[in-house]
């Protein structure tokens, strides 16, 4: 951690003396208060919050101001590890909101390629020119992200729901032309993110060129904003080292390690994002749905997972997702405790 | 206009006693505190602003509970008019940010399609699929839209910086699902719109299929944003019946009418939009450069006076724009004068 101002003198003595403490934290939002919802900080076992409207109100008020706010931040979690904070409360993670509620900007990249490869084969389509000299992104929805618990609403089962797991970060302002170098550093926290796609629109969105407007309605995020300290040695500053879990209805569909067959890192995106234009604090990128090359892996969406069994079989036979079917994404710990919270939505008629 | 509580009753009298009151009125945010900017009602003829913190602090605020601050700002529009406020200023149009310096969400549509057609003649690209029987529309960037008279910084001069003038409207929020029959009766404001591009990159960007990253770099509106009942008889409640002017460096570009020619209704767009998810009050929607098959009418961008340059010479002659040059667009009512004010860029050096 960069030390800036001597207000945190006081808490760095103490942290020589508490070797519990840290420089990381877990940040949520409670639903109320707006559509913004009301920022808390939680522990990192994920059972106790607690409000910190006196620095900031919001994940997005939190995000403008990070190089202030966010040592204050952190001296909360600290304390709150300790048991050392008062007006705690335990998080009910069906009372959360998405970390950002919504967003100024969701950026998604496709950066796993075999995911694309295998989903492309199947549907008989061309991988996209020049997909190995740059990454393919989307602008993304972000007006309104549904809660961890929130249930999925489709109006029409017929378009062939899906989901696909992935981990995306969120960045403070970057300046237009930053390169991927210094892209890196603009990485202040990270989730899990579920990007439910209709499988059957994109067939008819992509080959228009002006990218997903029906096929990629919204998306849910983990319980959980975590910064990169709280990953260690797994995050490497580009990606990170660590599997995440996808299940259909208790069912386990995959455990994708997200920094390995990344074709892209973030950085990379970010750079190739802000080439000619900045971005606001806040803004979220992702990087497709997680896929490697080991195929024991598993599916981290469905698509992939009907795509291989049409290539083997002739016909997919997993069904997309229904109404009343539980969506799971996860990312556990060495000690199997889930860093991020679980994404847990169920699909029902909107 | 609606009278739905009892508040109004006494405006509602007074509105019967003073003829030069309106139902309408025009918005604009100072660039002032914060990203959001501060909301002011601004007079008719553009000349006097008031802030109305009492009322709504910002754009977003107000678009968010527009049942409920219309009346009121409304109200406070019509005693401008009749010269009855206090705290008045003069609004400079360098002094202002966006409408809405940033909003949730930015949707471009493209439903001028005589300007899609000479446009890809010219690259000798295809016509996108169903193009005519549902609207062709992108999700746009929307964190940071420059104001009406900042100037517009680009890093590159080599990707073709072009000017698309256009018409924006701005929705309260859409249920998922809302049909074109009942999706305008969500549009509360309008502004222009000019949709900077850069042509060099939606050239290797739309074949990818995931739309613009990097080659629709950001977007200025103009001065103020107005609601519908300023238009008059022009607006019909889904098309505008008036030109949209645009110079280059003073030159006339073009002046053609953006009800003309529209393939699709601001209705229709809203309503394909919404098709699989609601739409956040905020939802600016825009319906892509202006162009009529009256060839009198002249251009709303570069790209379709070098196309028709191309087709007719061989090579297009007019240069795509450059560090220095600057682009206008305004609208101007029966008496000559600016319905919007004028958005006024300078190209600049990023």
């Amino acid at each position: 951690m960069e030390i800036k101002t001597g207000i945190f003198q006081g808490r760095i003595k103490m942290r020589v003396n508490t070797p519990t403490e840290t420089d990381s934290m877990k940040l949520a939002s409670l639903n109320q208060a707006g559509r913004d919802g009301t920022l808390i900080v939680v522990s990192r076992d994920l059972s106790r919050g607690v409000k910190v409207a006196h620095i900031a109100g919001t994940m997005q008020e939190a995000i403008e101001r990070w190089a202030q706010v966010a040592p204050l931040l952190q001296s909360v979690a600290a304390q709150l590890e300790l048991g050392n904070v008062a007006d705690t409360f335990n998080v009910d993670p069906a009372l959360l909101a998405s970390p950002f509620p919504r967003a100024f900007q969701f950026l998604d990249g496709s950066v796993y390629l075999h995911h694309m490869e295998k989903a492309r084969k199947a549907r008989g389509a061309e991988m996209p020119p020049n997909y190995k000299t740059e990454p393919l992104m989307y602008q993304g929805l972000s007006d309104r992200f549904i809660g961890p618990r929130e249930p999925m609403l489709i109006t029409d089962e017929t378009l062939g729901l899906d989901y696909e797991a992935e981990l995306a970060v969120v960045v403070d302002d970057v300046p237009m032309g930053t390169p991927a170098s210094e892209a890196g550093r603009h990485i202040k926290m990270l989730m899990l993110l579920n990007d439910y796609t209709l499988r059957t629109l994109t067939r008819t969105e992509l080959p228009k060129g002006f990218g997903f407007m029906q096929a990629k309605p919204t998306s849910a995020f983990s319980p959980v904003a975590l910064t990169p300290d709280e990953l260690g040695q797994f995050w490497d500053g580009e990606k990170l080292d660590m599997p995440i879990l996808s299940f259909i209805n208790g069912s386990p569909m995959g455990s994708a390690n997200t920094g390995r067959d990344m074709f892209f890192t973030y950085p990379t995106l970010i750079a190739h994002a802000a080439r000619t234009r900045s971005l606001s604090a806040g803004t979220i990128i992702g990087a497709g749905a997680v896929s490697n090359l080991d195929s024991q892996t598993g599916y981290a969406c469905l698509a992939e997972k009907r795509a291989d069994e049409e290539l083997r079989d002739g016909k997919a036979t997993t069904p997309w997702l229904k109404v009343g079917d539980r969506v799971r994404i996860d990312m556990l710990d060495a000690k199997g405790a889930s860093l991020f919270g679980a994404i847990d939505n169920a699909v029902a008629k909107g």
